[in-house]
């Protein structure tokens, strides 16, 4: 189906509506077929020997499976995670952004299902594999 | 099973391990059945309509199973998360501190698994539920 | 809330919706608060040494969030499981009925969420943990 | 890495541990990059409509793994699932065999992570997407 964001219109929505996280993500590459989202390295996100932490892989997941969805059917503010389940499966590699590739794998009229897969920039092996559910509410007749 | 650290212990720990999220997290009640943590409120945590982002407890989960694996195996540097599964159920109620209750499900020479419930201060229904897997490093020979 | 069937009510809609399974479950309990359900012992469960299989724990999780949504919301053919996290924390007892502790966190218009512990009877530990998500179709006008 | 079985080997092993399960699935390939396995359709895993039951979907996922692990490692009769998310996206069509796509995201010394996909057979969008931890025991010296 034809994604009805362009990159710039979606990083541009994302600043609107995540002000508190502007400038952490970026979009490398996004069509019907894959997302690449950056976590862009950044102290606040790091654990001690630099490398980056759960909770910020989490916050990259989840932000794409977010983009994935809203590229999908369009502005739905009301649109929210409802389950989360990922495995930490390697130590981030310290001093490299982390990249998010995901691929939506259901999409339904009242959730979408996405498969993500986070990788240390440059490195072939994934550091964390998540599945994320996004609610997404009802249209209004 | 005793407790290897008491609340300012485990709290100077914290602040040592993770100075990125000092004051974020507080410690309420601390004991062998049941670890109370709280996420203060804050508005780098929040979404529009102010309430906490997924992200935020996402990590007020992470830091609870760390916490309450840490009080019975003691300092373990390279303890890391391996797991976490999280259902998030309701919409957290705007301006409250998000606590969560924590209990230990199984630990293992080589693992623990925590069973998480947030909620919002004041209410009974949990905003959502984690579990959580931390991998503990082999006890150096 | 009230539920809308008794033991034996539920036991005969399960003999009638899941034939298959005729006599592998039992229900012990099953109120507003709790509902335990008994995996039955039964040599097609078992894996060698004896202990009941992963897949024969899944399905006891699985039927009593199944049991506990229904019990809820009355007959409604359509629901089925769109999610299940569980972790296999401990290796059943072998000759023991695995039962099943089921608990209600969200019972929404669209899903349920269930928290399922599993016990060897007679221990005290659990042998496993569940968390089920059941999608529950639009009511008809 | 080489593979320590040939698919004549590995159902041979299958039957030999899991007797109670025998002509339940098929290997249609087996390779280091992907393994395919086949749930054959049964009554006894059917559900009222003729579809394939969750509980028969997660023993596909889970053997899946299992042999993706052991395939790898050799045999280790106490390698044990520790933990299943699963994903159920869609209705499997009636009559048609269930096949898993297995890749292993991750081999460690004590764990191996495994990535599920699950297709009615000639369908090209997953049923069920799920990702299984198995705890290795560790070697001895």
């Amino acid at each position: 189906m034809a994604l009805r964001f362009t990159v710039p219109e979606m990083e541009a929505f994302l600043a609107e509506v995540f002000p508190q996280v502007e400038g952490m993500f970026g979009i490398d590459r996004m069509d019907e077929e894959l997302l690449v989202m950056r976590l862009h390295e950044d102290e606040r996100h790091l654990r001690p020997g630099g490398t980056v932490s759960g909770p910020a892989m989490f916050s990259l997941a989840d932000v794409a499976a977010y983009v994935a969805t809203m590229a999908r059917i369009g502005r739905q503010a009301l649109t929210v995670t409802t389950h989360c389940s990922i495995d930490f499966m390697r130590k981030p590699v310290a001093g490299r952004d982390v990249l998010a590739e995901a691929r939506m794998l259901k999409l339904g009229r009242s959730l979408s299902v996405t498969d993500v897969l986070l990788f240390s920039e440059g490195t072939d092996e994934p550091v964390a594999h998540a599945s994320l559910t996004y609610a997404i509410p009802p249209a209004k007749g």
